[in-house]
């Protein structure tokens, strides 16, 4: 499945970030049509006292490369881009890849 | 499902990364006892020609956050860690979390 990863650097205002995210962000960002899976990962403080360099990874999934395009380009995928500037710190970095099933 | 992602930096030479990954990395860490389950995401180049900040981000997931601690300081966790020196650029990147799952 190929996957866009959203990593996002701590805001300054992680409460803020989690209201909107889950608020607005959420609402907005579902009605991309297309989507195979999507998930978030808030990122817990290190015990060892360290900084977390990120605050939150999204995953999105489409079935392929093109799929994935073809969603961001589509009117929904615009609006969920552009919703970006109005809660997250400017340092969101995104990854891209195929995710593959390690056999356990 | 707890999650621990590890952020593999491009190394220096990525056929040698990949190459010992799947050949000596897998079959090591595959022998930790209580994972539930194991991703990779090799990071394919941006087509806008920027470079990836990472080369792949594994994903290991197990039921608890205690469960996660005690796989890493089995033997055989300890064993997996302890190979990171062998093939892993000097950037490697922990994060971990709770993963969600977002209603599509």
């Amino acid at each position: 499945m190929y996957r866009l990863s959203v990593l996002y650097g701590v805001p300054q205002d992680p409460a803020a970030f989690d209201a909107y995210y889950r608020r607005f962000h959420i609402p907005l960002a579902r009605r991309m049509p297309g989507l195979t899976r999507w998930t978030i990962t808030p990122i817990i403080n290190p015990d060892d006292g360290s900084v977390r360099p990120y605050h939150m990874i999204a995953d999105l999934y489409a079935t392929s490369k093109e799929a994935m395009q073809r969603i961001l380009d589509s009117p929904e995928g615009r609006a969920a881009r552009d919703d970006l500037a109005n809660f997250a710190p400017r340092d969101v970095t995104f990854v891209s890849g195929f995710e593959e099933e390690i056999q356990l």
